[in-house]
């Protein structure tokens, strides 16, 4: 109940510091028979890797899924799936500097009052590099429902904003530039700023989109488990997420009724999608789309004034190898969220009538 | 697990139609011993309550709460709290013209396709009716938690912006006005579009600001079950909800880190408060402010184009007695919501050491 | 989290003291689509009701529940179901005399040391009226798995035993007696020794045993939600029950493995069944049968010496209307904590292969 | 919800299959702050471990537990403790014979029936070896409630029964034979006795007995999740485990209630603890004690008939090294379970009241 596991039925806990000896995880309540695809799920690993463009952090870090537990002749067997990735690279000396000074806008001060101690280096449990369990859980999720499509792309870096509607994003070119942003002029722009930003030993914010095409009807469980409502805690759960939204979002609040409506079509599909792909917080088929905030990654290479844990001022200054902009690396994350949401959703709507 | 339970150890499950026989519920979970004030409960209520003012629906329902169980001479007991509100006013009739159509945007579908059956009579369980539940147990939850204060507002509605930081704004005028915003000018532009929008028998969204004050350090539960990530998901599981973002929010993604972080006072509080008083998903004791984005109402008092349950074609038009915006009696649900959530991390972070 | 719910996917939530307003509770999980017949959930809680034989509590208590919710035209609609039970026989001053005093082997003590507050009115929420809300639930657990028959009775009151295996037993004649002992000589027995102990103002213990039969093969979750794991916390769950056996039980420790197997059929049924129907937690399709312990009722008409919330000693003897042998009003509880325990894993079942 | 987790707040997770590449677990809910004695854990398996002494398998397995996360500097910092052990010795060439016949009295006609699929490699995940990662959790628990002291013992192997109250009893005896048992003589027959049906190529059960002291009032959920509800199924949940009881047990259920009432002394203590420390399901302070059924092993050195997957009529014949009497290994085991019971309810007592 401390708030490490994820999801109903499929359900996922993780453990691990980002520079312990491994992180990992468990995933209780896969059904048996699912033929995994081992490559698979590397590759999706691999879209969070550090290291593998030069605008994210240049880490080294293999990242290396090893499974324990509950495949067996490459099915899975309906038993917990056990898995780790150990920690290759533990330069814990990197630390010392952070070891009593809290980081601004970090978690350093909120778990020592929280915990009274903290496993203080690469921000320990805190660390995004927690998330890479994540991505392991949402590519398993994802092979349990292969007929749905997770499609996750950059749409925003700073100011730098990808206006088009997602009908009109060719989505094969999302992977065609390591902003992850399907339009190239537009990616080379957000790369090029990410490139300054790096320059002044800043960091900057985005957001990411995610759509989910050929959705089954019916997943989600009212009232307080709706989908969107799910979904939502699952992005903000996300390191550095401040924002969501889904269909009209924000802007939706500005128009009115007889605009907003999603008029139906015989087939129960609707003409215009404002709801994005929810209503009543349970899906209708149509696809679902919604948009992540990411604030800048709170580590940068700048002097900056802070306190230690006596509350005396101290001066700390970043070190060691950051994502100026965690956007990219964060398109697989999102993406394996919404998989380990919808996941569970699909299997808990098997029992919703008999 | 079917949805219907909010919170871990203080724990809500509601049931009820918005025309059946009663709605209601259980708090598990409420600690013994406190003295709880059910004038105060049910004072909360009636801000949600239909027919309060001139730009809310007409709808008579007292809405009054009957506690069954858990308290006994004045004290809360330790065992399960159960509530009803009882449906006096269930003229179904009212509801035949929607027996077989689906109304753009509401939930009628999606319960079909999900059930294969459904109660009709507005809305059933998808009715916002069931609402009135969360806002006795967020009352409750209020009062295991009497020094954290809870301050809620109409924030805009359509298009009509109160663009002030919740720093500049007096509190005590929210209540001054049925709009439930705190700047009595504008309040009045927005009641004068409520009624216009109204006249025209439309509806229209709005957003809800919550600001929550005096906060402990040190709740929320890393990594998934974050404070901002639950209460996200509490906000977007209120029905209309598209939208959910704390802090910077959406903005705060275009700037840098340099300008983003917080920095340090020596007493541990923080310069600026662009994280909304959550980092790494625990509370630092900074306010916590937070927005939610509500659509504009689906029922709408204009012939629509819609479909029956066997795909035919058929017109209908909203009758009864609707709000054309909800945010005005949204403002107490947004906050019960949020005290529901404070309330059960409070109770997790009395065991997170010893 | 305060425990007062049972089950994963087929949830009942109780509330309710003993002379409170009401008792009553909240299924969640149970599918859309069952017709369910209300006089057979009602004819259930007649069999539990006070007052149904000359050797039991002559308390007046109709016990007459209201459905409230989650039920439209006969079916259910997959939303909760809640239900009320009002209590009509308030006699709360009859309990002044222990308001104070701890009765010996009641629960005035535990719960006062637990939560410092108490309702004293007929041993509060620690009442075995509590198990009427059971009675409830595992009355439309039923009605979700019709195909699978429940059957249970008193196997023992005080020294007399029914020796005879289940399978020689004609369950027809369980109703046949006010006892619940299917062997109607046993039977007379029971009822006379029960009535000898009465005239004593005393109370005696017994034991109750269920049979399911028809069951489905592969329920059960392992490894700590086994079937008869969860079997025996049901019914530990039960008041006054301290001990629970399934299959051969505390006999078959006895045996040699040579002599406990049960070999195959090769139709996979086994020749014997010793394993009660479930091996590795997981039900193979033979009958499953427990055995449950009772020990005897606490409150007697007798003066104890005991102590009050001083640590003073005082005097007190039973008054009111009590059960000289709980055995006979346990058989429709312990059948209804059985409903619930094979509903709940019968839906867990369906997903747990694809 | 796959049923691989127990406890509410301090909650063990398991996963791993006897011949897969390794079992573990993961600790979600350990407070921060326990000095933890790694060494010590390691004992508890031991004491687990096959090959300790002549009369259980003679299997080699170090069962080493490495941990993962969520200890630094020697101390839990509130973040989940993941572990592993590493299966050494994986021969899965011994289990060829039975990859397709189902042994009787084993779960592998289960899992096949509920799965479809199974690692039949020394049970897989229906194996006793996954009790090694509850040792583990539990010795964790235990750490965390050092002032308690849990006591337990083998009480009978097959008809040989240590009839002497648990009072008269010096435990300091228990670890003076394999066997566990305090009393030496009667140690000495069961040894013997053990040793003689190993020879026969045969199994035998026996009983476990469980003394909790020092135990602190007021532990344990009304209703359901009654103190003893929770251990019991915690038992139960054991492997070849067939029966409970607490305190007076079956044999109570002949005493009246005067016999059988523990009348209090004025400090709240109790004159005589029928009742096994218990009463409503919460703890009342005095010693809780009880027992555990544990039917023979499955598996014996014997020809038996059997059906394989095609219903086929086979003969089988246990291989490897197998315990003759579950018993004496079971002992820590019960233990585990045990301690992770009371921390569970220790942590959850925290919160019942203001």
């Amino acid at each position: 109940m401390a708030g490490n596991s994820f999801g109903t039925l499929f359900k996922l806990t993780t453990f691990g510091e980002s520079h312990g000896t491994a992180i990992g995880g468990v995933i209780d309540g896969c059904p048996a028979g699912i033929s995994l695809n081992l490559d698979k799920i590397q590759e999706e690993l691999d879209k969070r890797r550090p290291g593998q463009s030069a605008i994210v952090t240049q880490r080294k870090e293999p990242d290396t899924v090893e499974f324990l537990s509950g495949i067996f002749e490459g099915k899975t067997t309906g038993t917990p799936i056990g898995f780790v990735i150990r920690n290759a690279n533990q330069k814990s000396n990197d630390y010392s500097h952070i070891k009593d000074a809290y980081r601004p806008s970090h978690a350093d001060y909120t778990y020592d009052e929280k915990y009274g101690v903290r496993d203080y280096r690469g921000g320990g449990r805190s660390s995004a590099r927690e998330t890479a369990s994540r991505v392991v859980g949402g590519a398993i999720a994802k092979q349990l429902i292969p007929e749905i499509s997770f499609i996750t792309y950059t749409a925003s870096v700073g100011d730098i904003r990808l206006e088009k509607d997602y009908k009109d994003i060719d989505f094969n070119l999302i992977e065609s530039n390591p902003v992850r942003c399907p339009d190239p002029a537009l990616a080379e722009k957000m790369e090029a700023y990410i490139r300054e930003i790096r320059s002044q030993g800043d960091t900057v914010g985005g957001t990411v989109k995610c759509v989910i095409k050929n959705m089954p009807k019916g997943l989600g469980e009212p009232v307080f488990d709706k989908l969107h409502a799910q979904l939502g805690k699952a992005m903000l759960s996300i390191n550095a997420v401040k924002g969501f939204e889904i269909g009209s979002g924000f802007e939706g609040t500005k128009l009115k009724g007889s605009q907003h409506n999603d008029l139906f079509n015989p087939d129960g599909s609707t003409v215009t999608n404002l709801s994005g792909g929810v209503q009543g917080g349970i899906s209708n088929g149509m696809d679902i789309y919604f948009s992540v905030a990411f604030k800048p990654v709170a580590t940068i290479m700048q002097k900056q004034q802070t306190i230690n844990s006596k509350g005396e001022e101290v001066e700390i200054q970043g070190k060691g190898r950051h994502d100026p902009c965690v956007v990219p690396r964060a398109v697989p994350i999102v993406e394996a969220m919404a998989a380990l949401v919808i996941a569970d959703f699909w299997l808990q709507n098997k029992i919703s009538k008999i």
